[in-house]
Formats: structure tokens, sequence, C-alpha cells
């Protein structure tokens, strides 16, 4: 017995960094106790990439390995491509039609993306950029979903999805949708080697599918504590990217290295293969399960294909009841 | 040979009056000219009456009954039902992802209407509504339209439809879509019977489905010279709604009966009876077109599912050159 459906969803912007590990092992916890579809949502991608489309059939697939490598079974719950179900476009159309404009300008995020875009002189100001959060709430709830695992800055949106909903039924007088819950997904955050924001971009990030060495060179590269230049020198670990890191994957270590590091009982190198070789036992399996993935040509289509057929159907399945609710069921529905 | 391709449609808000005919002829004169899709755009229906579905499928089958009954030729072209060819929503979408929001909001019968609504108590300040144009370019371009008919007042609309066309084909670096031209359509203004506007609501309209009984009634009702008492008295023919109708139907009697009104040469009884006969010679093959078509049971319906698949196939093929210029075809298109 489930507890309930659940959707959730990535942009497909790009090759994952460990950073986003956590979200992905939380989505494989939910696997078991929900029914889940996992999306990746090409179309939101394009409200602020419209003008940059080329790599964006790579990035999918990317972004769908990623996913895979780390653990995610498409056995237990479809992953999907938005854009192969285009019930997502209608459902996003229909609420249109009865979701109020000022629902939408009043997203806490709106403005402030128009103007941190806007500040990259790139005008991001489109009739869908407006209109993003309903695409997520078209998402959401045409699988029914009762739960939507996000982090606080989400929360706003899925606000959105659940007034929509609400709304939906209230006009229609019917009960097509659930309010979808929040689930609140604590993400502990990862910075970058530089300790600034990991990000691709800034290359101070560590790839999901990064080689043994890369992990060596990274976590090299590691800010450490820039007072200790020496090994005998005493450490501060809490201005050391190295010790956050540990904070994170080496639970049980941590006191023990940050009291080494206060009183120079272990040096910056040891300390750094430590860390690296814990990262080594995180990352290598998801190595391996991509190098198997890889080694089967055309399996990641074949499996989004199927997710995706998959979803359609139960896409479908709401949209007929949604188009019977609305008067929209016509002849060839 | 033909001109060029055409979409135009309407909405399905109830039975057509004869004040629409014109508009019917002038499409059944263009098929035979240009390759024309005919929509009855029912998503567009919602965008004002979202809150107002009941009858929204009887609505569909009583304007198409009222465009075959006309006249218009499904053999010659197809006759869809918006809401059948899902690719609109699919191209309105795209489309939303690379149009400022700054060219619908400059679109002049926006503010209007929502302040008309507003006057009326209703508010129509939706997402949906905001983007209305866009869906009406998505409309026009998804079957590569070249010309559209329109009146005056949708100028704008198409406008905006070119702009976008341009600028999809430039940012994309391709030809997919033409710059869709005006065909402007000089339609006669014909009043309802008590001189106001004709509209269903008033009451004051002749139906296209109007009996014989109906169409005397309606213009035995009509509003005439009211200084004109008895038949004795002179008549003037410029303020008289029965000497409105025959400028445009009996266009060779027209200077006749104008001159016997001013010298009281016929009565409004004749004049009256001369028009009903004139609006029955037009009404009545379409009243005998009408009543064949509701001896075929299912067979509007047929011609509808018939239409939309035609209709779904052209669909089809732009959206594969648009998904593929947008880079968004993926495994299942
Ligand atoms: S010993 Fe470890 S925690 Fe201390 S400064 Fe060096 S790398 Fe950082
Ligand atoms: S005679 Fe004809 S045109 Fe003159 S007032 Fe009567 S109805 Fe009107």
């Amino acid at each position: 017995m489930k507890k309930g459906k659940i959707f959730s969803g990535m942009r497909p912007t790009g090759q994952l960094h460990i950073g986003h590990l956590s979200v992905i092992e939380n989505w494989i916890r939910l696997q078991d106790e929900y029914d889940c579809v996992f999306g990746i949502v090409d179309w939101h991608a394009l409200t602020t990439s419209f003008d940059d489309v080329q790599a964006l059939q790579r990035r999918i697939r990317d972004i769908a390995l990623d996913w895979l490598s780390a653990g995610l079974d498409p056995e237990k719950s479809p992953i999907m491509v938005q854009s192969q179900v285009k019930e997502h476009a209608e459902l996003h159309l229909l609420f249109s039609m009865m979701t109020p404009l000022s629902w939408l300008e009043r997203v806490p995020t709106y403005k402030d993306q128009i103007q941190q875009f806007g500040a990259q002189g790139k005008d991001i100001s489109m009739y869908g950029f407006l209109g993003y959060p309903l695409l997520q709430a078209a998402d959401i709830l045409i699988y029914k979903a009762t739960h939507v695992p996000v982090g606080q800055d989400q929360i706003p949106h899925i606000e959105l999805s659940r007034e929509v909903a609400r709304r939906f039924n209230h006009l229609y007088q019917t009960e097509v949708f659930p309010e979808p819950q929040v689930l609140l997904s604590e993400v502990p955050l990862l910075p970058g080697i530089d300790n600034r924001k990991m990000s691709k971009s800034y290359g101070n990030d560590i790839a999901l599918s990064a080689s043994s060495e890369e992990i060596k060179e990274k976590v090299r590269l590691m800010v450490t504590d820039p007072a200790r230049v020496r090994k005998t020198d005493l450490g501060n670990p809490d201005v050391c990217v190295v010790h956050t890191y540990h904070k994170i994957y080496n639970d049980g270590e941590v006191c023990d290295i940050g009291d080494q590091c206060r009183k120079a009982g272990i040096g910056c190198v040891a300390c750094k293969q430590r860390l690296a070789a814990k990262l080594e036992t995180i990352l290598g399996p998801i190595r391996e399960r991509r190098a198997e993935l890889l080694a089967k040509p055309g399996r990641v289509d074949e499996i989004l294909a199927e997710g995706s057929l998959q979803a359609r159907a139960k896409a479908a399945d709401t949209m007929e009841q949604v188009r019977e609710a609305m008067g929209v069921r016509g002849v060839m529905d």
C-alpha cells in the first residue's frame, strides 16, 4: 500500500554533479513508498533557454543517464520526458483559461528572476516565463500527485498548484485533482571546491560521472584553511571546504578529523586523501552503472520512451476527466 | 493552382444569424481559390466562458450545422474542431516561450475587453485571456496559412501572428512559417430588427435556421419610419431597418423601393412582404440542407471527426519541423 502519488522533475540543464545526489537519493527512497513519476522537464528549460536549444537532446540523455547511474529505478516508476507527453501542454492551456494573471505575477521568484537574467543582459520576460509555474502545476496535477518533494524555495510554486487544483474542482464541481502537499526535503548544501555555490559553469563542481582521477584532482584543488601553510600549523576546519565535505559524507569520523586538524594531528594531504577515498566509494558504483548503461546503445532512449508511454497513459486518463468536466470532450477524444 | 493557404475560424458561441452569412459566403468563395482549413475554435470560447461550459458540445454541433447548411463544403476543405487537434496547444506553448509579454499586453483589444467584461461584473483577466492572440497565431501558423480573411478589427491580431512567425524563423534560422497576410473582407453591417447591433441575446436577430414563419414574424416586427403612421404618409426609408435590408439583399430593386416609400407609393406591409420573400429565397435552401443533414444522424460529428483528422495530419507535419528547429524533437516524436 503506497502512501500517495508523487511527481518530481528536473530541467535538463547539463550533467549533474555530486551536489544533486541527495535529491536523487531522496527520490530513490520515495520510489518504494509512493507511486512516482519522474520527469525531465525539457519544455521548462525553454522558458529561459528558448534561444539556446542546440544541445537540448544531448542534455536530456545526459540527465537521464545521471539519474539511472545514481540508482533511480525505471522498473519502479516511469522516467518520462515532458515534451513526449503532449497532454501536459493541453492541461496547461486549459488551466490558463481559469487562472488569474495576478496569481502568476505574485509568484515570488517571477520578478527576481527577470531582474537576475536582465543583469546578465538576457531578456526572459516572455509570456511562457510568466506561465512557468502554471506549466509546473499541470506537470504535477496531471498525475494527480498528492505529494511533491521540493526544497524551501519551491513552496510558493506548490501553493499555486494547490490553488489551481482547488479552483478547478470548485468551478467544475468535481474532485478530479487532489491538492498536492509539500514533502519538504532537507538537502545539505554542498559548496563547490572553491567554497562558492557549486556550478558546472564555475568549474568548481565534482561531476556525478567523475573518474577516480578527476575526483582526486578536484579534492586536491579544494580550498582549505588558508592560514595553515605547514603541516605543523594548527588548522581551523570551520573555514575549510574539505571539512564541510567530511561533515556530510564521513559522518562518523568528522569529529575526529576536526579535532586532529585543530591540533595539527593530520595533514591536509592525508585529510584530502581520506575524502577522495570516501567520494570514490560513493561515485564508484555510479560510474560502474553508467558504464553498464553505455555498453547497451539505445538503452537510455528505450527507458525514456517506455517511461513516457507509461506516463502518457496516466496523463490521458486524467485528461479524459478534465475534458469531461470542462465540456471540451469532443468526437475524437 | 491555388493562390495560397487559409485558416479561419469562429468561436462556438451559439446559433448563427443572418448577419454571419456574408462571412460564410466569403469562405465558400475562398474554398475554390485557396487551400483552406476552417476551425471551430472551442478553446478560444473558454477564454471568456471558462465558467460556463455546459452547452459547449451542443454549440460546436450547432455552428457546424450552420456552416454546412450555408454551403461550406467539407469535401473541399477540412472543417475541424480546435480541441481535437492537440498540436495547437503544443505550438501555443512553444510560442509562449519566445513571445515577449509586452507584445500581448499591447494588443488593442486586451485592456478594452477586460474593462467591458468587468463592467458586466465578470473578471476575465486570466493568464489564457492575455495569451489568446498567441493561441490564434498558433491556429493560423500551424497550417502555414499565407492569408487570413478577417475584418478591420482583427488586423492587430494578424500582425501579431506575423511577428511571431518572423521571430521564430529568425531565432531558429529556419523558414518554417510564412508571414500570413490579411485578406480584408468587407462585411456589410446588418442591424438587428430593432436597429441595434444584431445579437441573439437581444432577441433582435434572424437565425440562419429560421422557419418561413419566423422570418415573416421577425420582418413584421422590424422597426420602420416611426413618422409614417398611415400608408398615405410619405416615408423616409433612410431611418428604416427594412430599407437597410433591401439595400443589402435586393440590390436591383432598392432605388425603386426607396422612391416608392418617399412618395407613399408602397405600404410598409407590402414592402415587408417583399423583404420576407427575398429572405426566404436566401434562407430556404439553407433550411433544406439543414434538414438533409439532420436526417442523417451522426453525419455532422462524422464530418467534424474527418475534418479534424485531416487537419491534424497537416498540423503534425508542421510540428515535426517546429520541434526539429527548437531542438525538442524527442525519442517518441
Ligand atoms: S586538515 Fe583537513 S580539515 Fe584541516 S584544513 Fe586541512 S583539509 Fe581542511
Ligand atoms: S415602405 Fe418600406 S422602406 Fe418605407 S418605411 Fe415602410 S418598410 Fe420602411
